[in-house]
């Protein structure tokens, strides 16, 4: 009998007590013997079915030395922060879902976990129940990672799906998940792009072996997304997508960021709908590989926690390096990387082409929308300065 | 430094060797030292760059205590599952790209490397470059799985899609794939289906952890399929692709066939084209999650076997259980499945619904194409045995 922890019960949490339950017969084939949620941290005593397992006190996890893997599902910083710290000094493997903690701590965690000689684990971080991180960092091992982006937030996603199908303005498509369950009461982080920013920096950190400042990652939601643009991009074949992107530049740099791109129609990860999520991990050896799924939702992710719980335990005492350096040289600004633009401007196809010279374009309708040349962040920026810009938006090849 | 010894220089050989040179400095940071191809074992001598590592005698690999990992990429089942098992006997890791040989053999090999306290890893006879076992196995462990299906073959991908597209016949868009080296001069293994159905026995044996006989695996390939179903599949929405298909039966059975299905256009796999593949593996807790990218070629399938490599040599001394045991207790007949199928027949609607009752009709043109309600194989066999059957297919749900 292998005993675990869950530290906070809300949906994933709850997840990981259901999937140990639910799954117990294949978990145990694969273990060997059984698993068992043996206690659960939660801040408020509530009734249900795991009364008798809560805790409000995280000594009681951390002095238990029949505890060999914690799961944490906190969420946030700070608490999470502290008791993963405590539970690796502990000698217990940590496993979590929490992107936030990963993206801001997850170097500092790793080399905590290597020096007491456990694991920290988070393939459920990026991608909910979606194999993404492990293929990357160990079956892509032998290549040299040149691009990572993807579809990385379910709700925004699911928003754009239904302005695109049923001609949605964006904050009514909005109520509409917030209705469905899909959007929380507060969805700044979803729709500012702050989610799918949190993974974009945990895939660059993975992909490039260097930690990711996430401060110093430009994150560009989908809010001021107007209809207008959906329907103009899906007019000339592309659509409109949410994407975090983490790019090798050709002089030996990185750069990460999280923006809405228009995508050719033809390629897979523009029919990727509703919640669902999609990651594109370009190496050198594979070429293009996608990974898709839904990206979300307490039994996918759960079951991610539970796999790396699993893993934790077999690749004992420790997982190989994964690779993530404290060293952040070589990220530079996203505004280096070249690629066609999308423009929407008050103005004529005239006023388009004395900025960019020759444009295709896409509408000439009081307004004109046009796409540019392959340029820079900065030259797009710099020759677009006496436009009336409406929209702006990078195309990707 | 670290050495390894690649039995056969064809095709994936020669790109094992090719990616250990190209990656060296990302297989180092991995790995914490070199990785250095000593020997190289082929029939033939050949001049070329590893002239020097060559030898006809396989005891240069065997007797070499410095060699830690043997490739294998001689194919077939002679001399690559004695030479395979007596590396293994000899305390070496084992990597291999042949599909045969795991469906095969696999389960006995397994077994051996376990005994002998070293691993035998496989990923890349599924998918190419594309993570497929690992994530099926590892990160998806905490999963029931309930099917797994794929475009597991690009030979037959890329001619139907070129019949899809050019409305070329099945002759004309061999004779093309094989113009463009995407099939072989003796293009059998590819387009009867079972180059597909070795790989759905692997994918079988490790979703359902039992050994598959690959005797008792139909396999349907495309040889016989006509434009004219293409031509009326893709009317009704529908896209017909070759698929392996390992399924977990509602009484608790298994079963697994290779055969042409109608795909739903709005299903993700439907939309794989050229010589693509995409694997679908569905748990009970993550649901549909895919896999998508070019599943053969020198550079990724050679990137999955240094990475399998670099994983034997890290998951020291061994990876644990993937759990396939060589009882084949449970497998049925694949016509115990049920569907909707596609038929054409020589004859009328009132044919068609005299022997299946009610059914959705796609043409009545001299010949009558239809879909019938939900039945097994067995049923449909039966019902049809008074018709002139041209083509009947399952459809996907």
């Amino acid at each position: 009998m292998i005993q675990i922890a869950i530290m906070g019960l809300g949906t994933v949490g709850t997840g990981v007590a259901r999937v140990v339950a639910e799954n117990a017969r294949q978990i145990e084939r694969k273990l060997g013997e059984p698993l068992q949620v043996k206690t659960v941290l939660v801040r408020h005593f509530k009734d249900g079915p795991y009364r008798q397992l809560m805790t409000d006190d995280f000594r009681k996890i951390e002095e238990d030395d029949s505890i060999r893997v914690v799961v944490e599902t906190i969420g946030g910083v700070g608490a999470a922060y502290e008791y993963t710290k405590r539970a690796l000094m502990a000698g217990k493997h940590v496993v979590t879902a929490n992107k936030q903690l990963v993206a801001e701590k997850g170097c500092e965690l790793l080399a905590l976990a290597k020096k007491k000689n456990v694991n920290y684990l988070f393939e459920a971080s990026v991608g909910g129940g979606i194999p993404v991180l492990h293929p990357l960092t160990q079956c892509m091992a032998a290549n040299r990672i040149d691009e990572v982006y993807g579809i990385l937030n379910g709700t925004t996603n699911y928003i754009l799906t239904r302005m695109v199908r049923t001609g949605a303005s964006f904050a009514d498509a909005l109520q509409e998940a917030q209705a469905k369950g899909y959007a929380e009461a507060d969805p700044t982080a979803d729709i500012e792009g702050i989610d799918a920013g949190r993974k974009t920096c945990i895939l660059a950190d993975l992909a490039f072996g260097h930690q990711v400042d996430p401060e110093k990652v430009p994150m560009e939601g989908i809010s001021k997304l107007s209809l207008r643009d959906v329907k103009l991009a899906e007019r000339a074949g592309y659509r409109i997508k949410l994407l975090g992107r983490a790019v090798r530049l050709p002089g030996g740099g990185r750069t990460a960021y999280v923006a809405p791109h228009l995508i050719p129609e033809d390629n897979p990860i523009a029919g990727v709908e509703d919640v669902f999520n999609a990651v594109v991990i370009r190496g050198n050896a594979t070429g293009d590989v996608m990974f898709y799924g839904k990206g979300a939702g307490e039994m996918p992710t759960a079951s991610a926690c539970v796999a790396d719980v699993m893993e934790a335990l077999q690749a004992s005492p420790r997982r190989e390096e994964i690779g993530w350096s404290p060293d952040t040289d070589g990220f530079e600004d996203p505004a280096e990387l070249q690629s066609r633009y999308y423009f929407r401007i008050e103005g004529s196809l005239g006023d388009a082409a004395g900025s960019f010279g020759q444009v295709e374009v896409l509408s000439e309708n009081g307004e004109t929308a046009f796409l540019t040349d392959r340029i820079s962040g900065l030259e797009a920026r710099q020759q677009a300065r006496n436009l009336k810009t409406l929209a702006c938006m990078r195309v990707l090849p």
